[in-house]
């Protein structure tokens, strides 16, 4: 079962156990919905990232998969870099001392506000997305007198093997200098007419959740042809090159993804190859990894409340979560797995169709799985929900939103508190205009 | 053009204007993205529904809709009563000091604290969803020494036509006590021994945003039939019928929903047929509008940023909001319509997509609208966006949610605060245990 490759484990108890501690009793303490996090898995998965690619280039943590103060923060002891895509995701990297010139900036619409941010921070590379952003870029270097190291974010025409929300390289992408039409090449030219600008190299990325490798070698070789023509025409030999993320992780016990240094050595061994046959440099890459450093690393944990049995048709097990904290099953059709953390070795009794408590038919977390018997109560643990999952949660019917803990041998880390009411209510307002003691009193 | 039934008009400056107020100019007061919402329009909507309504019950707004302490407040200034299906939503009723017994708790998994918050409360009717709950409720009351008014929710079997994630009352759904099975009648007999409970009646919803009234219609009639199977069984004639909400609303230019006094004449025709054929006094009726109130008068605007042309393929014009701030597109598939604010009666130039900004493909607005030609800076208005869309949105990527801000006769309120970046960080927190400085405190 390969939801197991970090701390997880079943105890004596017939507990499922992670970082050391029973989630039945982590349920109980910290409430739930809850999202543990085994925080040795994610350090683990960072390390395996920057073994693999140690020869070749680094790693920027993704922060868009999982970006809290916290994260960033192991993200820096583990020496990677990061990768964010909003003045959001930026000032909390900021607010966790993580230093700027480590941090890619990337986006697809970045504003006037993001991009001073970030030129006054002086992140490490602005990867400039479109033709506008790159005058506003020059704009406020220039105002600010510094210079700005930029990557080029060019849109390769590579249709990658996933959903099409999460495809980002194809032809028809919102998305980066599109190389077939020479809209790439006319960005080039642009960037080095720009006195503020330094143009580092190229970024490309073909889509998130991908497990076949050979989009990723197909997206390296368009990309070298055309740093080989960027030579030809320029001279310039382009030092970096940012291939993006997209490693798939498992989300069913039956999936069966690329590993990381698969993915790299794919990668490493295409750019190599073709960098060769153009008379090119090998470039230092970065690798973007997301959801496969921290993904694996989740787990939802529910409680099990009402049931709803219609004979013939389907069984509903109604858990305390759902679509407001995880909207990937109703977003995207997404499938997860499932295991009672209080009765873990228990076999399967019953198919049943777990339900989240909005109130809306499209909050189902999982459809139909083979599961214990369940009673109000019990403790449902949902894996590989470090990734999307906190990030893409709302307030939606109003609920609020569930807190996350760093387990590590022994020990739980809050490393967000859980929502309260105060919360939901602190930027909400009532017009004074309505109240009738004001007007009163305005009409004294 | 069914989008100007409000304020909503087009002024001299060739601007829009709701609320006697140019909505490039609460743009640039208020800041993108921004929720702009006609106030006239949002009463004149609950005054149709109390109109139309008057001689057969009550109106219950369906706070999932939108729900902040301001749209309560307002609520309840039109003498509505509230629908409400968390402890959150009730929480924020209570805070804008919304009468309880004039409240419908709904919801198809209350946890224990939402059940107590609510009879403590003395909210006016629990809908109870399914076995589970009616205990739970007869124990809390029991505790506290209370009675408590309840309806029992119904699934009576109807697909309305609709998408699959928003239709309810379907044999395969998570909600209520299922009619054909005998769930239902189950449910009545077991709420009809609990000491602590007092039947009122039943609730049944079909789902949300149904254009034909038929499935309304057969709805009502299983309904009744099964009331008249209780009379014969119990001798007991249920005084309310609660029979949810479901009117569609107009999002494009050539939708043709059906007005609020056609669904409201469908569904008392039925049930006056059907309960005179089967010797039942009329009940009184509850309606549950949450879209049809509020939806048409919300605008979402947008600022545009970057254009990005792919010839022969498609024109992608990025704005400052997206999946964040509106999942309905990438959830639902929803199709909306755009006006460009600053250039309200200008002609179509070109046929573009409107993107959002979050760095996801799948975060796409509008997929081929005709617009006149944009140019960054220039302003968007999506016009009914005042349901399911600020009580959906997320901080995906780490983006604050928009401002809301109601206008009414030349002046805006603004009822929820942009979030701030605080507001993102105020929850998250570090592990002291990583902290070198708090180890070496500890080890001195």
């Amino acid at each position: 079962m390969n939801f197991f490759n970090g701390t997880a484990t079943i105890n004596s108890d017939n507990q499922l156990e992670i970082g050391g501690l029973s989630v039945p009793e982590l349920a109980a303490r910290f409430g739930t919905p809850l999202y543990v996090m085994d925080e040795m898995l994610i350090r683990q998965n960072c390390r395996l990232w920057k073994q693999a690619t140690a020869n070749y280039g680094t790693v920027a943590y993704a922060a868009k998969a999982f970006c809290t103060k916290a994260m960033c923060r192991l993200i820096h002891q583990e020496g990677l870099a990061l990768d964010v895509v909003s003045g959001g995701e930026l000032a909390t990297a900021l607010a966790a001392d993580f230093p700027a010139q480590l941090i890619y900036f990337n986006g697809n619409n970045k504003s006037a506000a993001e991009l001073r941010l970030a030129i006054q921070a002086q992140v490490g590379r602005l990867v400039v997305d479109n033709f506008l952003e790159l005058e506003m870029i020059e704009q406020i270097a220039a105002r600010l007198k510094q210079q700005v190291d930029i990557l080029l974010r060019i849109c390769p025409g590579i249709e990658a093997d996933t959903h099409e929300y999460i495809q980002t390289g194809q032809l028809d992408s919102k998305f980066g200098f599109t190389l077939a039409n020479g809209q790439a090449m006319a960005a080039v030219e642009a960037a080095l007419s720009k006195r503020h600008l330094r143009l580092r190299g190229l970024q490309y990325h073909i889509g998130s959740q991908i497990f076949a490798l050979d989009s990723h070698a197909a997206a390296a070789k368009i990309t070298v042809s055309f740093m080989a023509t960027i030579y030809k025409k320029f001279g310039l030999t382009l030092a970096e090159l940012d291939v993006g993320g997209g490693l798939g992780i498992s989300y069913l016990p039956d999936d069966n993804p690329a590993g990381v240094s698969d993915l790299v050595q794919t990668v490493v061994h295409t750019i190599r190859t073709h960098c060769a046959t153009s008379g090119l440099a090998f470039p230092t890459l970065v690798f973007e990894p997301g959801r496969s450093i921290v993904g694996p690393a989740g787990w939802a944990v529910y409680r099990v409340g009402a049931r709803k049995e219609i004979p013939g048709v389907r069984t509903y097990i109604a858990v305390d979560g759902g679509l407001f904290d995880n909207p990937r099953p109703a977003l995207y059709g997404s499938q997860y797995f499932a295991f009672v953390a209080n009765k873990a070795n228990d076999p399967a009794e019953e198919t049943v169709t777990i339900a989240g408590k909005c109130c809306e038919s499209g909050d189902i977390l999982i459809k139909d799985i083979a599961l214990p018997r369940l009673e109000p109560g019990d403790i449902i643990a949902m894996p590989s929900t470090g990734a999307y999952q906190y990030t893409m949660a709302s307030n939606y019917n109003r609920f609020c939103r569930p807190a996350v803990v760093f387990v590590n041998n022994g020990e739980a880390y809050t490393v967000v508190k859980r929502e309260t009411i105060e919360d939901l209510l602190r930027n909400d307002l009532i017009p004074r205009a309505w109240d009738k003691e004001h007007l009163l009193r305005a009409a004294r």
